[in-house]
């Protein structure tokens, strides 16, 4: 008996098959004697199709009214939902974003919950109502609608568990849970029964998409205890939660890759307080985001200065970095884009030197390159060539203990 | 230079290329200087798909959650028109409902206004905003989402033009204006200039679909200056105002007919006090709701009692009238849907005499017979049988002059 939140994706949700078979899982834990709140997602394929709609308007629709028009998504699939418990005879209401008062700041788009008023809902958990709370919108101070940026009814549910003191936080989605690798690409994956908020923190960085990572850094900040397992089936998934000291004797708990990176470099770049700033300014306010940076020492004080953003943006990184190695008199720029960045993560590294090594020594043996490296306390990242990735997750996997048995 | 309220309906926001021209024409009366507030419906038909989601659910979806997912027709055309006239570069802002203060009672689907804050809205047209209000729907003092029912659009822009003592309430649509007589039926029909308030109630009440009654009665009430015209032209509409010297000249200022109706009637009821009420109130508490309603006296104290309901009630108000006549003993009860009502209507009635009679003549000249009257102190309706209705129609449009020259 306990207060259990909630949430479903997309997938979860894509059609009233699927919204039925969410009022039975939900009825389960209710009629088991819990308080249950449901955060939602729109279905499957509706956001993106506002957007398209939007942008047949213009290029860059309003960010306010893109919020507004955005919001009806999970509008839809509350009302939905909570008409479906109802008419399964369970009592059951639906709060839209300001109604069960998730404030947020007036960041259009991708707004940060600065507060959430939790009366609302706790007055219908007494009255053993089932909340069903429409995920990823909020509203300012001003009472304009905002929606919390892709995957934000992850963020969503996380901030309501953690304002209400729930037990537990589930996040229902397509995938069985947190795995070792991308079990696509890695036929030895294993799904992982339980990962330290930080390395869920790593791992949501750097491309694996089961959680927004805003509600991780929550999750982390207020103790929650997420669940994240599927909503096809009745498998338990894997427990996001503090580091214990069984963690650390796991050296790496899982092996990550992602593609949607491009590099840049600037070659013969005078060496000279000032310049890193001059190089980065025009990305940073073209919007564009920075991943990895290195600048390697030449002779003859110059400097070669790399860098990697994200596929979307490289033309546009490109061409202003061209601008500004005339500038500075730089020798040359030239980028690529076949590159792939793959990382390993795990919170024993901490107290287990040697990891680096072992994981070059292991790319070394079947001579993968090494174009850049990056790390930080629990995660090692490489660059290497594009077509070598998904043999780099599986030589890494195994280098690292992690195959199935 | 003034303060305009414009309301477009279903069919002039259907699609986006529709969009763009209401942001056009509300963007030429803001030029000319004036501060707009713009009431949109729901894209036609969606209203109906969303119901039709719903009912996929369950027959009888909580009023409630039906409200909150109806609600998001409108929240979608407001946010695509405020983006549509800002990518136009004019400041414009959408609010729903509860943004805009329309608040309502708790009757979930048929909601009616009691009081309208219009605060926001003043304060964004001060800073000469275009302000974009979702019609049809509002909240209740706790927050709920509510819809005013069919066509609450229309009383949404008539009660805030009220509120904001707008100098004028255009009502866009798909028809030119409020015509004498359907034109499809009556080729003769013309566009009427002006219509009082209660003829507009009246025409509106017996099947003309251009205005949501309960609009007609909250202009009346505010005295709200209402301007009925088309959005695929320029041209002029209909004005409903109060009425004036003039209108009572004209006798008859429209012919209208309704073919949505059945009557049912029990034959030899004892006449006796209480029986009407014994009649009528399984029929009340079964929702249905009476149009005319007529008895007759016969010989031996005994009465005949005839009375209509909607076609789609017909056979639950036949059912429940047959276990009536039996616990009161009446002889017989028989229905017929094969009728329809024609109705003129005029303010000049109330100082002309004579109009039944020239109603009656008319009808008999074409051997129309006549089944049932009723009468209002600006209304004469007959009942006739339904496939005389066209007919009839075009007869009386002549009678009293109503003829296109």
């Amino acid at each position: 008996m306990g207060l259990i939140v909630q949430k479903y994706g997309g997938t979860s949700v894509a059609d009233l098959d699927r919204i039925r078979e969410v009022a039975r899982r939900v009825i389960k834990t209710y009629d088991q004697g819990n308080d249950v709140v449901v955060i939602l997602s729109a279905m499957a394929g509706i956001t993106d199709s506002l957007i398209n709609m939007a942008r047949e308007i213009t290029e860059s629709p309003d960010k306010r009214e893109l919020d507004v028009l955005m919001a009806t998504g999970e509008q839809t699939t509350s009302a939905l939902l909570a008409m479906t418990l109802k008419s399964m005879s369970h009592p059951a209401q639906s709060l839209l974003g300001h109604q069960a008062e998730v404030l947020t700041d007036h960041c259009y788009g991708n707004a940060r919950i600065v507060d959430i008023r939790a009366d609302r809902i706790m007055e219908l958990l007494q009255k053993r109502h089932i909340v069903v709370v429409a995920g990823f919108q909020g509203c300012d101070l001003e009472g304009n609608i905002t929606t919390l940026g892709r995957g934000g009814s992850d963020t969503s549910a996380v901030a309501i568990a953690a304002a209400l003191k729930a037990d537990a936080c589930e996040i229902y989605t397509d995938v069985a849970g947190v795995y070792t690798a991308d079990p696509n690409v890695c036929k030895k994956a294993r799904k992982l029964d339980r990962i330290s908020y930080d390395e869920m923190l790593e791992m949501a960085s750097i491309g694996a998409k089961v959680l927004q990572i805003r509600s991780v850094e929550f999750a982390k900040k207020y103790n929650v205890p997420v669940h994240v397992r599927s909503s096809f089936t009745e498998e338990e998934g894997t427990m996001v939660v503090n580091e214990d000291a069984n963690m650390e004797s796991v050296v790496v708990s899982g092996v990550t890759y992602n593609k949607n990176e491009a590099r840049i470099t600037l070659k013969k770049v005078p060496d000279r307080p000032g310049i890193a700033a001059k190089i980065f300014a025009p990305i940073a306010e073209a919007g564009i985001s920075v991943d990895m940076i290195i600048q390697n020492t030449r002779a003859g004080g110059q400097t070669d200065l790399t860098f990697t953003v994200s596929k979307a943006d490289y033309e546009t990184a490109l061409e202003l970095e061209k601008k500004v190695a005339q500038e500075i008199h730089a020798e040359d720029v030239f980028g690529d884009e076949n590159i792939a960045k793959v990382s390993v993560t795990g919170v024993g590294m901490r107290s287990h030197p040697g990891v680096a090594s072992k994981m070059f020594a292991a790319l070394a043996r079947e001579n993968i390159n090494i174009l850049m490296i990056s790390t930080s306390e629990i995660r090692i990242s490489c660059l290497i060539e594009e077509k070598y990735a998904e043999l780099a997750v599986q030589v890494l996997h195994t280098a690292f203990g992690l195959d199935q048995e």
